[in-house]
């Protein structure tokens, strides 16, 4: 089957998909992104995601070019033209086409709307048997860090440092504390069983999957406390894991080559991957 | 005469101009631009910016993909089949395309070049004549701004306030002291005549036009003090002005609604436009 995007109205294959120089994505990541799980063929938590498109394009001035209704029916469309199972849907929309000038073109200038669709093993993961490895990284971001921008070349770094140090992830971590993933929430759990995850702010992007995971920990009556932990907290906590909504939630066995909980993923860890992929398979 | 770019390897109408989807540009900014004036149909100050595009290229991990006179070639070439006689060439160099993942593509993948130029009234600018007004917003960009990435997000809402205000640029500030413009860097005189600009650090981008203009004013005997200063300190300035490759030397008459000198463009800085022009068009 041959890969089929979307690009502002239309479906067309891979291959003929592309933007004029003069996007302001290209030219200054003047624009928004959201990737939503696909498993079984069905979008998983999907209404979050479009919520929070919205609030993050309200918050940089880009008109929704859909509403939530319009939104799904275009990534189930793209679900369906690419036979995908199991991976997710991806989506840009940026400012549109004008002129090169740093402030926002004159009314009429439409968005830019991107869409495709990439194949992943989600549920069955291996690594989520094995656990990943984390290395620390200073966080260079800017300020608005609740706002998905595709402003993410710092991103782009810390998890290429990752990469080379054979991490499947980067921790984040400014003035002592970690602040999140390179593009995903960090979490650890305390020897006496308490989940910590930092608190929402401008500092952290408000992740769908530490919001559904945060619920299933509350209905399962676990304890949770919302608070920024240093990495030194991190390198002796029981367990860790971080979410997202590629990785759903994932045992970290290793922090800058330091074992944590004995090196193996731990049982409260599990247990919440198995009430995330209950909840997402439901 | 129609309008002639450059995408990767070949000048071709922009109408045609376009990259694909799968950009890291577009997808992850994670590129690098410069721009330089062209006045008299003649580039200024090349071999600087070129020097600078060589180090921001090095400091994210992309091959320069062209030496300084292979650059050199493209621009002038740019500048002779758009017939450019005043304003800019754009230029940028991106990661190049590949699948979506954070972390760097495999070896093989080329770096992406776009270049494109801009006529603009550079040094006849009415502006300089009358002075532009500024207004002072939240420094919100990342921790590597000596890095002149595409990452603009920040500059590009910092600017958006300025145009709202009806004021031609910027000025960012952190912890009480000005950093730099959203597309310029920030100077003030005291009253004594002294030139205060910020140091270079990982906080500001080291400006061409800057040390150009540092340069002059050292050969012409003027007091230097490269430190950060305040925006109360601004606010009492006799004179203030910013500097860009596009906007050379600009007086600023006010900040934040307060006006500077009297609201005229000041004498010093008057004397190092000129001084600024006249290396521009030797």
């Amino acid at each position: 089957m041959s890969r089929t995007v979307y690009v502002n109205g239309r479906f067309l294959p891979y291959e003929e998909a592309s933007i004029p120089i003069m996007d302001r994505g290209f030219l200054f990541a003047d624009g928004i992104y959201e990737v939503s799980a696909v498993l079984g063929g069905r979008l998983v938590d999907n209404e979050a995601h479009l919520a929070r498109l919205d609030r993050s394009l309200g918050a940089i001035g880009i008109r929704n070019p859909h509403d939530a209704a319009g939104w799904t029916r275009l990534q189930e469309e793209l679900i369906a033209r690419n036979g995908l199972t199991e991976g997710g849907v991806y989506l840009q929309v940026t400012r549109g086409v004008a002129e090169r000038d740093f402030a926002f073109p004159p009314a009429g200038v439409e968005p830019t709307v991107v869409m495709f669709t990439q194949a992943k093993t989600i549920a069955n993961n291996p690594l989520a048997d094995r656990g990943a490895t984390v290395v620390s990284v200073e966080d260079l971001r800017w300020k608005r860090r609740d706002i998905k921008s595709v402003a993410l070349l710092a991103q782009v770094l810390a998890k290429q440092q990752a990469a080379e140090a054979g991490a499947a992830e980067a921790w984040m971590h400014e003035d002592g504390f970690v602040t999140e993933g390179g593009s995903s929430t960090a979490f650890i759990i305390t020897e006496d069983g308490r989940i910590v995850t930092r608190p929402l702010s401008t500092a952290i992007l408000p992740g769908i999957t530490r919001r559904a995971v945060l619920r299933l920990a509350e209905e399962a009556g676990l304890t949770i406390e919302e608070r920024p932990f240093s990495l030194e907290e991190a390198f002796a906590a029981a367990e860790a894991f971080f979410t997202s909504a590629s990785a759903f939630v994932m045992p970290v066995i290793e922090i800058d080559g330091r074992r944590i909980g004995g090196g193996q993923p731990g049982p409260l860890t599990r247990r919440l991957r198995g009430l995330y992929l209950e909840m997402a398979a439901a």
